[in-house]
């Protein structure tokens, strides 16, 4: 019974890891349609969102049925809550690489970026891309060091964050109010996207340590 | 047995819907800080936030005795899972209110907003605190036909949010890129805010009725 009962928690911890990894990917591509203008690839990421929001739905349901079958306690149960927020962090996950790809789908064929930003937008995607990856391999690993990583990166996004706000509000900003409103809102949804991926993370080493780390984003 | 346990459901609703009210009190604090530079008030809803977070994790842990305690099924299994999103979301909407009086506070002794976008969050600050204090209704009472009003009060706040950006973006705007930063991220915080508050209303639908309504905002 145990054992199928571990077997049951890999299959979950499985089914988170993929979708953070198929919002890595969205991610990805909302970032590429946002620098490139490209519409097919935000057209792409935006019909692609709907299969998230399933898996979301799927992986409730398989910690709803160990919750039913199993009643876990202590850890195992810690395991399965901690997996129902992970799976509502990573659809919001997937929810702002939908907005990113909406931005870039709602200036097309202009650019929503001007030249001087957004090689902050490639480094931040880089980042958000990265953070999601890393989010997929703790789960499947419980590696609590590797875990810890995630921090150092969701700070290198703030930095650029608040770079980002300098650029927008110096004096040579030339582009208008317009073009800043967009970009507040699309360094929003990055940064969003960081804060989950570590809070996803930050769920497993409550699993494995008992403790949630000192301080989350908010 | 059962009574017991229908009592610490009821104590576990309450715990949220008070938390849910103390959400509203910050968001009408930092509303009004906003609107007169009362940096008083900025502080201490900046302050009690930690008491909001320490009730979400309250509730959490209320939540988690009954599943280790009772086990429940079916509905009772909702319920506390429910709960445990709840929980979630209300915090959220506590940091958001943070958001907001954290905003005010940056900007004192100057006031963040310019006279004609301040009416904008008058309104929106009601609607928001209504929804709040709304969600802690439902909460209590299980009314999923008071649930569904929600939905229209974050319609008003959408089209409100909508109208700010069109004040931002229309040629007679004179207050350069800065204030428009400002205000774009503060709208967010309240149409976020807002969202949060139809999700906790929605997961009291879900209980009731097995079913989340239609669609949820994003």
């Amino acid at each position: 019974m145990r054992d199928v009962y571990q077997d049951q928690l890999t299959v979950l911890a499985d089914a988170l890891a993929d979708m953070c990894q198929q919002t890595a990917v969205a991610m990805e591509h909302a970032t590429h349609a946002l620098l490139h203008g490209d519409l097919q690839l935000a057209e792409q990421v935006i019909a692609d969102d709907a299969r998230i929001d399933e898996l979301r739905v799927a992986a409730e349901e398989k910690a709803f049925g160990l919750l039913v079958l199993q009643a876990p306690v202590a850890t195992d149960l810690r395991v399965v809550i901690s997996a129902i927020h992970g799976a509502g962090d990573i659809e919001r996950m997937g929810d702002l690489a939908l907005h990113v790809a909406q931005a870039a789908r709602r200036r097309h064929p202009q650019l929503v970026l001007p030249d001087e930003v957004a090689p902050y937008f490639t480094e931040m995607g880089k980042i958000a891309v990265a953070l999601a990856q890393k989010a997929a391999e703790v789960i499947r690993s419980r590696d609590v060091e590797r875990a810890a990583t995630l921090v150092a990166d969701d700070d290198a996004m703030d930095d650029l964050h608040r770079h980002l706000f300098s650029v927008l509000m110096a004096p040579r900003w030339a582009h208008g109010v317009g073009p800043a409103v967009d970009i507040t809102l699309l360094g929003r949804f990055y940064e969003r996207y960081a804060d989950h991926a570590v809070s996803v993370a930050s769920h497993v080493v409550y699993v494995v340590t008992g403790r949630m780390p000192a301080s989350l984003p908010v």
